[in-house]
């Protein structure tokens, strides 16, 4: 097989579930926080979000995926260590009762 | 907030670790027959992957990102239920120490 490396993009990806006494508004104005920190930190390409659809039910009680793009791995390590990253992250976090973050260079096959 | 939500657009995001005795070689076939169902299951349009490249140490263990591009809810479900996703989940699945699978429709949000 031969595989495509998409060039230097690396995705963010993270899973979450809010606490349950995280009220709707909470979680929107949360989500709004975290989409805010695309103009302000540079290597932090976009950001997509969305809540969990699936029907196989082995989603893990994960309700929220969250996934930034970024130039490269040195990107994502300027993002996590930004003021304003940091800053989200301590609202963030104390409202979630799981979370996972992963981060990979998507890549495709040529069959 | 404004919220767009890309026209029916669904990813269906895999997280995976590996059993630690599956070797190297059958990581790659599996992720080989993944990619092989894309021109075999009509409503699965794309597929990438990815091995964890985070530091943060919040990947709780997974190993491994795969990625598919649906066009609709209905799309996964047709996936899902397709005979040659079967058989490949079949394949697949034993060889996991674990798994998540969370299907989204990735919106972005105008500030």
């Amino acid at each position: 097989m031969a595989m495509e490396e998409a060039k230097g993009v690396v995705k963010h990806v993270v899973l979450a579930k809010f606490k349950d006494d995280v009220a709707p508004e909470r979680v929107a104005d949360l989500i709004t926080g975290y989409a805010a920190l695309v103009p302000v930190i540079e290597p932090m390409k976009a950001f997509h979000w969305g809540t969990d659809v699936s029907a196989e039910n082995l989603h893990q009680g994960f309700t929220h995926v969250f996934e930034s793009t970024f130039e490269s791995v040195e990107g994502v390590a300027e993002y996590v260590a930004h003021p304003a990253h940091v800053e989200f992250a301590n609202k963030l976090l104390p409202e979630l009762e799981k979370v996972v973050v992963i981060d990979y260079k998507p890549t495709t096959i040529k069959l």
